[in-house]
């Protein structure tokens, strides 16, 4: 299609017009979720906080979900779709073989930086048509919540975000951010819940946790006229929604003319490797298509090397239903970690699933991050862009498993989602590799 | 050409194949550069430190440069050519009527977040050719400097960056980003040069200027074997380099199937808006369409709208040769601003011949920057990108342009150029709209 061979873009009306839902191809159904034996019924909540669109869209069993033209002028007015890329350079600087080829998908391109928009820009535009003016959610890294206040705003509605205060603090410029866009940003715990006074009043100075800041997001959903709840990760709805990345990128491969036998991407809760992944895994399935699959995680929080697949909240206040997942334990300390985006308990149920079936690999990265971030700079030096410090786990593993198959002498199509950009994390690179 | 009709993109292989040079079509040849009456010669300087090839293309009166193949392959690299997008949410939520329209082009996408990248990609491709193994230079924003520390590492150079301690202080991600390139940095003045050391010497605090450091990355590539000067804007081959920005524009607005009747961009030393205007400029003067021309500057530095058309030199130390351009003195003092990158005391030669022909409009906003980034969050908050500090002058001035041909009830075509993005520059826009 193009002149050099390094570029493979799809055209604006090549856009997917369906996301995929594997549960239509999965051997078995997935675990439903259910209730903990104590408390109140968490899945008679649902309905009081969550959108009717979404929920219908979590329990779906049909293998295409029409996507909306509202969202499709999105994805479109987002800059959908995005680049495949093949990383020439890269290669050449890591002396690889014609048989070992490497790609990467482009979601660092996204408005906000990061994967997310896909998910928020579809949340808020179903938001506003069932007629809420008013969005709540929760963020940790803040990538989230970036997002859903950038597409709250493309809808015309009110968002309010509830941030751990520890991140809060050392992030203005994703709080300036978030503020541009319109949303109210407040630091979790706060003053705006009961539960936030409660914790505020025990301690003044209370740092926040993803768990506090779910259960205060949820309170003030359920207590403001006209406000729903939105979730970036973990929910089969939100990896139907990026399913968009992979399905573009099944596209964008046959005008290269070439196959990926590996996918690559980094794995906190699994939304964007889900999102990357899912299309090729449900192909796998239908045997139409070999392809293997490798997360790449952290140490401190590598929910599918080491987790358990139980029933498990995901939240750590509980306040969630119990989902089969790969988990670490809802209540689990994990180490801080630059990558905040991919330090969480668990991984969500599809990708558990997929995972039980042997069909996902994993690794899990040192927690310094020296060795992450020093693989994502031979691909910033040679391919010129500038991955998350998420994305970078990806980026990493990519480069890894590149060398492994060239010192084994063997034949490798490996892709990787360079899920966002690092433009408003350089900490994440500069401490760890000693740059200042 | 797509399903929408606010996204028009070309695709990579109608990528320019050259580059425009407007002195081929000027009534008068541009004024030459000269020697001041005292001191050494500078003219006789230039070749001990600027490249040949880049040399040679300032005093071209060539139209049409062709750019090397290997040029344009960074340029797909870099994700040229950039979309030019209609800014339909915009036009709603400023209810204009059918007959004013408004389309952005998105330099805000590059991989470093300006256009510098264009100019950057172009002389550090020349250097390799010439044989040198690094590249030198000065910035002050600090967008210069990550588009060549950029630049450099795609071609396999060398890079030294001198940077204004005063900017150098407050943005450790930019810092970061150059140094992820591979770039020695140094706050200026530096012990690096004879010059630097004097200055210490004097005061260890001193917070430096764009003069000295102008000053040190001269001495440091004249002093240092295999090593070259790059420029970032205000020279010809600067602003010829940046034409692709323009050139790409006109094949857009083909395919938009609409015609500009006014071309608005950000204006500090031009590099730009010369890009994106000159070769509009062009086809009025050679008959081919009619369009007017709109620089949006500062108050802190209106070359355009207060200077003299005069010779004068383009650095603070005069180690540069005269220059015919509007100046408001190259010793001139500014007051600060966030949007640091169109602080520039006078505007590019090239761009100032235009304006004596009276073909280029030019306003100036107020030092405080309040009108300008709130105007500008009006375009965040309904396209949904985030402009450079720089950009949301030229964002601000589009806006402020069609809400008076609304009042007026007069037709018009605006386009604006969103030369960068301000994710390493957030506290621009938090102090002003006072977001914290």
């Amino acid at each position: 299609m193009s002149e050099v061979n390094n570029q493979f873009n799809l055209p604006v009306n090549q856009l997917p017009k369906r996301w995929y839902n594997l549960a239509a191809d999965l051997p078995e159904p997935l675990p439903p979720p259910t209730d903990p034996e104590e408390g109140p019924s968490r899945l008679e909540m649902l309905p009081k906080f969550l959108l009717k669109s979404v929920l219908k869209q979590e329990s779906s069993t049909d293998r295409w979900i029409n996507i909306p033209e509202g969202i499709r002028e999105l994805f479109i007015q987002a800059g959908r779709p995005r680049p495949l890329m093949r990383a020439l350079r890269l290669e050449k600087a890591l002396k690889l073989p014609d048989n070992i080829r490497l790609y990467y998908k482009r979601e660092d391109l996204s408005p906000t930086g990061s994967h997310k928009v896909n998910t928020a820009l579809a949340q808020t535009y179903y938001a506003a048509k069932e007629g809420f003016p008013e969005v709540t959610t929760e963020t940790g890294a803040g990538q989230w919540g970036s997002a859903l206040a950038y597409a709250a705003s493309l809808n015309g509605l009110k968002c309010r975000v509830f941030w751990v205060r520890a991140a809060y603090r050392w992030k203005p410029g994703r709080r300036t951010l978030m503020n541009l866009f319109g949303a109210d940003v407040f630091a979790s715990p706060s003053k705006e819940t009961e539960f936030g006074r409660k914790l505020l009043k025990e301690n003044p100075q209370h740092v926040g946790s993803l768990g506090i800041a779910i259960s205060e997001g949820i309170e003030d959903a359920l207590n403001r006229d006209g406000s729903i709840y939105c979730l970036g990760s973990v929910l089969s709805h939100v990896l139907l929604h990026q399913t968009v990345i992979g399905l573009e990128t099944i596209e964008q491969f046959k005008i290269a003319e070439d196959n990926p036998t590996l996918l690559i991407g980094c794995f906190g809760g699994g939304s964007n490797f889900g999102g990357f992944s899912l299309p090729f895994i449900g192909e796998v399935l239908q045997g139409k298509r070999e392809c293997n699959f490798l997360a790449a995680q952290s140490e401190a929080s590598p929910n599918l090397v080491k987790g358990k697949y139980i029933y498990d909240h995901g939240d750590h206040a509980g306040l969630t239903p119990l989902l089969k997942m790969y988990s670490l334990g809802h209540d689990v300390e994990m180490p801080e970690i630059w990558a905040e985006g991919i330090r969480y308990s668990a991984a969500a149920p599809i990708m558990s699933a997929v995972r039980k079936m042997d069909m996902l690999d994993a690794v899990a990265y040192p927690v310094d991050e020296v060795h992450v971030y020093s693989q994502a700079r031979r691909f910033i030096q040679t391919e010129g862009f500038l991955p998350a410090p998420e994305s970078s786990y990806g980026v990493c593993a990519a480069i890894d498993k590149a060398l492994e198959f060239k010192e084994k002498g063997e034949d490798a199509v490996i892709a990787f989602n360079v899920s966002g950009h690092g433009f408003l994390d350089m900490q994440a690179f500069a401490k760890p590799l000693k740059l200042e």
